[in-house]
């Protein structure tokens, strides 16, 4: 194991019914900047229980804020904030809302500079406005760790942070939330969380047991559990599990000690960035090419979560690593999510582009530091 | 699953040479009394690392807290930490010496009458000296949560308290401080650490997969490591991942949106009481009882902890039962610690006198309140 420190301090609040404790929870007479999304906060009642709740108090409403939220939108809310002093962020809804909360937080008290440089040049978040959330949709664990990704629209580039300084103060999480969310939320949401996982978990391996067994559980109640959600909306436990499956999903706490892959995700956002792919769609066409183009570095892990999350033990070490693969996309694709390029209707050209992206960037992804532009060629030509 | 809250401000600094690293945390210019057991961190060069490191500040040395700390020992330390106007306590040793500390800072500014009510009689901990430790020993978990448990020597009364205010702001976890242990220390806390686990885990059923799953992580690494640990005392990577476990097991996560029993750390600590049996010992002890005499309301989840713990698949539904507290006995006595009442030489007598103590409490144990006085004389001539 490596050496590691870690802090999650966090206030989760779960459960049914809980939305309302976001009164004793916001700090008193604090001038509130409450944001949302497209407005789906308005039609579930989840808006309503949390004014209702928080009546009296000072707010104001930044709403419109996008999946893969935009650095232009945050930049409009960092003015608002910054002009009417604003010294509390309740971000309403799921992990876009959060992810942007976060960096008009940090964006908001910036005084290095441009905020962009947060996001592109690693510009250390010493101050930021303080935020709690009301979470409405599982998947991408926003509500219990530090990180937020944004994406500049104009020049097509989606990037991530991450910060002590911007962990909610504390987190609400009502599965009832989960009763109104379409099919394509969920589906997304747990693929997402699974993605989550397998990029910490499956690496090199450094000998943590507890990590690996603790992300093989995540993995396997994601597994169990989705598809009951998926199946009966309103089924409270199944929706209970998923939800707090997702979070401890991404909180930190599988990671510790252990290598971390990543490069999942960092080729995804381009997907995204370019095409628009959701998110989690992304990590599920990138998440076999990876596993496929690394399966000598990351062998015994791959081994490991074939034999103890698909019970595959026959066949040769290349068999098994192949039906781990499978299995991973059969999961994917049960769950309502294709996982090839042509399946987004993405051409092959989009491959040079983002490959030329890659080329002129000086790290590599990966938890060995080897995925480069080639390499990233190589994983996305495997998904056609 | 239950709805539930969840906190956990600690910050872990995990791994080799971590000690030095109290510097950075201790706040600067505090007056800090340094709080220790034995003497056996002045033989480990721990006090040494800790004294090197803390160079120049104003430290005042506590030593002498005995295990299971006494109640009247934390008192001397109150008066002192009062007189001197002690405004950081850093507690470097094993669990006791933390539990103990816990309770120094929150006696020292307790102003709602004696302290001794915090363990009596719930009194609310408003405020608390900051805490931060350096553990030397796996085992309790106190260096990720609140909890902290007490003996007063004069009335042979082991009584325990939890407050978010007593959780250390760190706690360093050097897994090299493990080397040096007796037998008998790691094999108290591998046990100490797979029962905390059993509390939480070992209930009826609530639904909540992830929980189980996370438990069921934490028994098999024990299982796993712990006896590598016994073997070679200078495997780094076991000695982590036995301390990571113990950490995990007590630090609130497993036992969140569930219920929990603490029959066996109850009743147990009346031996500890009585007798002066090391606590993991006690546990070891009555945990069997328990089992056998809650074989019927416990019975799925005893059922999948034999399972998927010990592979326990033939038989009827009671000799699966028979055999899952078989081989927990069995575990228990290979890493070293004897399971029955005879073992310690505990008369029949020692039953009847804790029993009399339990008929006059209102409360019963159990996480169904349903093991009063009558069922713990049960568990108890269970294990003659």
């Amino acid at each position: 194991m490596y050496n590691f420190e870690y802090k999650n301090p966090v206030k989760i609040i779960f459960g049914k019914n809980t939305i309302s404790k976001v009164a004793n929870e916001v700090p008193k007479n604090a001038k509130i900047m409450l944001t949302y999304g497209g407005g789906s906060i308005k039609k579930n009642g989840v808006y309503n229980q949390v004014m209702d709740a928080l009546k009296g108090a000072e707010i104001l409403e930044f709403g419109g804020i996008e999946v893969n939220p935009h650095y232009e939108t945050c930049m409009k809310a960092v003015e608002i904030a910054k002009a009417e002093n604003i010294d509390f962020l309740l971000s309403v809804g799921g992990g876009s809302v959060l992810d942007a909360t976060k960096f008009i937080a940090a964006a908001a008290l910036y005084t290095n500079g441009d905020p962009w440089d947060i996001l592109v040049k690693g510009g250390t978040v010493v101050n930021a406005i303080p935020i709690g959330a009301v979470l409405t949709l599982p998947a991408t664990g926003s509500e219990m760790n530090g990180n937020s990704v944004i994406t500049r629209i104009s020049t097509l580039e989606k990037m991530a942070f991450s910060s002590l300084k911007v962990m909610p103060q504390f987190s609400i999480l009502d599965p009832e939330c989960v009763f109104t969310l379409p099919d394509k939320q969920v589906a997304n949401g747990i693929v997402d969380a699974f993605i989550h996982v397998m990029e910490q978990y499956l690496t090199f391996d450094v000998n943590s047991p507890l990590q690996d067994r603790f992300a093989e559980s995540i993995l396997t109640t994601l597994i169990e559990e989705g598809p009951k959600v998926l199946e009966n909306r309103n089924d409270y436990d199944a929706v209970a599990n998923f939800m707090w499956s997702a979070t401890m999903a991404l909180n930190g706490l599988i990671g510790v000690g252990v290598p971390q892959d990543w490069a999942t995700h960092g080729i995804g956002h381009e997907l995204t960035a370019f095409h628009g792919i959701d998110h989690a769609r992304t990590l599920a066409i990138v998440l076999p090419g990876v596993m496929n183009i690394k399966r000598e570095s990351k062998k015994e892990k791959i081994l490991q979560y074939g034999k103890r999350i698909w019970g595959i033990t026959e066949g040769t070490d290349d068999e098994k690593i192949d039906a781990a693969i499978s299995k991973t996309v059969a999961f994917f694709e049960s769950v309502g999510l294709p996982t090839t390029l042509p399946d987004y209707n993405v051409p092959e050209e989009s491959v040079t582009k983002i490959v030329a992206r890659f080329k002129k960037r000086f790290y590599k992804l990966g938890e060995k530091s080897d995925i480069g532009y080639q390499e990233i060629e190589q994983i996305l030509m495997d998904r056609f």
